[in-house]
């Protein structure tokens, strides 16, 4: 038992963890993300020419985490796909968002006040997944750490990781980048985020799970809500990074947000495809070339 | 108990269901589908050149169904292969389409008489396959409507729904298009047929399993002989979507087969990538443009 | 019992057969990977940049047997990274060559005596993952002789079978070429050895299990000790290719290393991409046309 479940926070915690999900906040979490669909080049007139397409890539929105962590797991992708409600929840709000006439729906969700209150909702939905992922994998693994932690990732980073597929059903195909070269914000936090928490499910982080879920998804809410209202893309893990990165992989950790060159998901931080590479020392380039010679011959 | 069941075509198509597909119209599936392989541009030098490549596209073009349903299931992708006098026979075939001697066995089994008996043979396959997904995933999935549907359907369209990875096998790669954004015929009747047999499943339609087998086969064999005779290449889908699709999506679907433009799965009903979109509303082009910028800085 | 076990070299192929692979030879395993991944374009600037990717992309090298070995049958891809050990391991060995100060580990492992014996090692588990691998599906599938063979082969190629996907996630994407189009050597030498290792298992190579892997392993690291060492690219495999092909597939199989237009992994022979296709016959050519035609009309 930590400080904090000393005090009335600990039973707010507790009675926010224990908060049900469905139907109220996963709504939000699927008009988010059909939203971010919509904005995608392309998108609005796909629903028109392949509704069935646009459907789809809807539903990889909305449940891409689901299908992932099962992947992961060797479970099958299509599991959650069983639970009728959600499907229908995710088609009604698909459907009203491209489809509502006079497009009534979308410019209401899309409205900033009641955007920013769908993404804070999201962001709910968001770190309670990757909770429940590394939970899932923990129950599975006991000690598989990295298996928590991948499956808490995938659980928060959602459809974003599969990006480069979801762009390809819709057509479009940008090999150049994706979002583990070019981490946004959201995949980036769910990376730090799973590692807490399978710290915390390991317990080597000395915190209850209540807790941990309580004030990482006020920090979520805090900087999603923050980077939609001002249209910032500055990311909280810069100065951290900054000075841990240089320490231990020699530079800067490409995920500076100068740019917004192109985007790939809506609900991301864009990143800036990297500059060109800095110049080799005249030995790394002799060697680079000395050994691909030799690779080739192998 | 239905009103055809109580006529001797009842008992017709109780017998009609419980045919064995192996090994004729499992053979005369493996035959069409191999067929359709050899007319892919490059199919030919590729099995000189490559011919294990060549191998491993003939049995994604037999097998993809049994692959797919098996992923979606979170099963062994590899567990038909388990069936070592399947795979031997649509080796056979491979082989014989593409390596026998003056090229013979080709042009029997493409002479036009024999080839549409195999095609309607195909058929037959393609629906119990329809009818034999549905059952499984109902069992492993007792209201999963939309697993049953999903399942019901990559096993009627087999390999098409994984064209774009296919095509990658052989070093072809064309992104722009994939059988969901146009759907070829095939594939749009497996999704109409899986809809009717989980209907059926889940009592919703009427309708025995056996009779709904031979009706829907009956279906499939006209239209597919019709359309491989004439090479027409009219949907019998339009009448009913262009009734429908505009009603509920806003514009006609596109799978209008007005040009052939590429052709990316021979037994498939090819249609023309999409004509440019329509003209946007001022407001919808306004909206776009603010949204992306929005959705940059986030 | 065969003769070879009633010599010495049965108790010493016994022996072998019993070495324990981790951590040492699971260590040059993981050496030999990563300096293949360090040898490709942008590597380096991406380990800069994108220490996570570069990190993945390690795994992917270190384990992509496990993974593939564990989709096909179905299983967790994700489950082998519960051997934490297994992981920190190969995390520590790419942290070392990539970043390590002054390169000192890295110039140390690619000293060819040094690299040589690693290289060897390497093999070594290599044909230990092949015999593995069969073993494991045929404890799953006693008659599946495709099964085994699938689940053999992936288990010696590792990562190359999936090189397009690894080269993509480095924001490369070659699609007209892939490890089964044109096969390098350990990919075509796993093929071969897999094809052995289940005739063995289910007993129609009359040969010991442990006799199997010694020779195997000492051919393996003939091989390619010999064609590290020498920058040779001629493929042990093509004597004997050269008299079956023609015969069976009508014309040389395309593994001849004539020329390295480019590498898509390390370890691998590069091959050149096919050379323009022999000119066909009239006949196949008004053929060829005639059917794509049909087949838009289809």
């Amino acid at each position: 038992m930590d400080l904090a479940e000393a005090l009335p926070l600990g039973e707010l915690a507790a009675a926010f963890a224990a908060l049900p999900v469905f139907p109220l906040f996963d709504t939000a979490y699927f008009i988010v993300s059909v939203l971010y669909l919509k904005y995608e080049p392309g998108a609005v007139e796909m629903s028109r020419k392949s509704p069935f397409a646009s459907w789809l890539c809807a539903m990889l929105h909305c449940f891409g985490s689901y299908i992932l962590a099962d992947l992961l797991l060797g479970e099958a992708p299509i599991g959650y796909f069983s639970h009728n409600s959600s499907v229908i929840l995710a088609t009604a709000v698909w459907y009203l968002i491209f489809f509502c006439p006079m497009n009534l729906f979308y410019k209401c969700v899309s409205f900033l006040p009641v955007k920013l209150i769908f993404v804070a909702m999201k962001e709910v939905v968001r770190v309670r997944k990757i909770a429940a992922g590394v939970h899932h994998a923990h129950h599975l693994y006991h000690h598989g750490w990295f298996v928590m932690m991948a499956t808490g990732w995938v659980k928060g980073s959602g459809v974003a990781l599969m990006s480069n597929f979801e762009q390809l059903l819709r057509g479009v195909w940008k090999p150049e980048t994706n979002e583990i070269l070019h981490m946004s914000f959201p995949t980036k936090a769910s990376l730090y985020g799973t590692v807490l928490f399978t710290l915390q499910q390991t317990h080597w982080l000395p915190i209850s799970e209540a807790n941990l879920i309580f004030f990482f998804t006020m920090f979520m809410i805090v900087c999603k809500v923050f980077m939609t209202a001002t249209h910032s893309h500055a990311s909280p893990f810069a100065p951290l990074e900054n000075l841990i990165c240089p320490f231990l992989f020699g530079s800067v950790s490409s995920g500076h947000p100068s740019h917004h060159h192109d985007h790939h998901g809506a609900s991301h931080e864009v990143s800036h495809p990297p500059p060109p590479p800095p110049a080799k020392s005249k030995e790394e380039l002799n060697e680079g070339t000395r050994k691909r010679k030799a690779k080739k011959a192998e």
